[in-house]
């Protein structure tokens, strides 16, 4: 590795959003960062890459003459996808997302633009780690969540990750203090509640917002990112991309025998 | 269970793709159908949900008087919460989704919007398959395809599936009789090998095109679904929405005690 390590940043809220700017902020302690983020929000957009139309980016100065940095008009996983392919003068030595305005615990890590980034960063086999905090406020303390994340990055730079494994980072939300430390967990079992909200434009036809509420399904475990969270520690999930339910596979094998 | 069970049909190529219908055909021996599916292709839609903008429905007669069908403006996501939660009369027995024009086996379960609308499915609890030909043309023999369907949803009909699991089948390309049988494996590890195709507009800006090739990096593996696939069985992979790399969770204790 060259003397100062090469950190890709990515997230899901914009190349503008301040948890951005705070994680720059917590990465340019630890080496040379290069910015590859969305140029519109982009929450929600789960692993969506684009394939159907074209690919644009711009060099911005955003975060002064020592970090360059680029928007690009696809999703979370696309800048990631253009960054190591295309932008990167070498293959980055980890490849952080966010600081995410808002939780990506529990089922969230599915739906995440966030997390998509970080998965895609270890799918090319790189380093990876999303962060996120939850406060969806704009105008968000991250100071802890900056703090916390200079922590794990610089662990993670030091001992790497193991193949096939990135880290979902979730910090509460408050002041600096408020965080009493870090737990390993898994990823809770929840789901959200939904509720199409249903409403009338005024040519008089119907349309819908998605929205609806986050359920716990595990209220009484103590190993899960939502019961850490709810104590006031940052969570750490290793998060696989092998999805097979590999438990699974024996109970299925009667499907060998259909006609 | 009423006497006939219902069945959710949703895909990610769109609400006038054949492989959609040949699905409709597949499952109406079955029990009713009912059909939300996108109103244009949302290829590589991944797990992308809708969340800044609105989604509007629109009640389409395209499958004959006996199946209500709807198509949707948002992701694959979207049309199974609509259907789930807005549309239906009651939950759904089965949820399936295809049949998708192209692979999705290996990592491209993770890009694919076909799967990811078996998995909301699943995630809503209901038992859910996502069914893939491996012939990206429009004028696919989807056959075969049509008759596996059939056979593994009569059986999913009748067994259910373990909790927090659905089904990714890949079934091979070609005319009826080529495919020798179902095998139940794993997701193969592989990757794409991303290029992005630089060109330049008509105003002399650089735009992008996101292409590449698939790699396999199992190829003496014998349970895969890439060594199923390429010796004609339909594969099937349990794939679960639990992303904890539960394995991994001792090795990064230590954070933990990280200052």
């Amino acid at each position: 590795m060259p003397s100062k390590p090469l950190i890709l940043i990515a997230n899901d809220d914009g190349i503008h959003a301040p948890g951005l700017a705070a994680l720059v902020r917590s990465a340019s302690q630890l080496g040379d960062v290069f910015v590859v983020a969305p140029d519109k929000g982009q929450s929600g957009m789960g692993h969506a890459i684009t394939i159907n139309s074209t690919l644009r980016v711009e060099q911005l100065h955003l975060f002064g003459e020592a970090i360059t940095a680029y928007s690009c008009s696809g999703t979370p996983v696309d800048c990631v996808k253009m960054a190591i392919n295309k932008l990167l003068p070498r293959r980055p030595d980890l490849c952080i997302s966010g600081i995410n305005h808002g939780a990506n615990h529990s089922i969230n890590v599915i739906y995440s633009g966030t997390m998509s980034a970080a998965m895609e960063g270890a799918i090319e086999g790189v380093p990876s780690i999303g962060f996120s905090l939850l406060d969806y406020q704009q105008e968000a303390d991250f100071r802890t969540a900056e703090k916390i994340a200079t922590t794990i990055c610089t662990d993670i730079l030091q001992k790497g990750l193991p193949k096939g494994v990135c880290l979902n980072v979730n910090i509460p939300k408050g002041e600096p203090g408020i965080v009493k430390g870090i737990k390993v967990c898994r990823q809770s079992r929840g789901t959200w509640i939904e509720e199409l909200d249903e409403r009338t434009d005024p040519s008089g036809r119907k349309y819908y917002w998605l929205t609806g509420r986050f359920q716990d399904f595990e209220p009484d475990a103590t190993d899960t990112d939502v019961y850490a969270l709810a104590n006031q520690y940052a969570s750490v999930v290793p998060v696989q991309f092998d999805l097979t339910a590999h438990a699974h596979l024996p109970a299925l094998q009667h499907l060998e025998q259909l006609p």
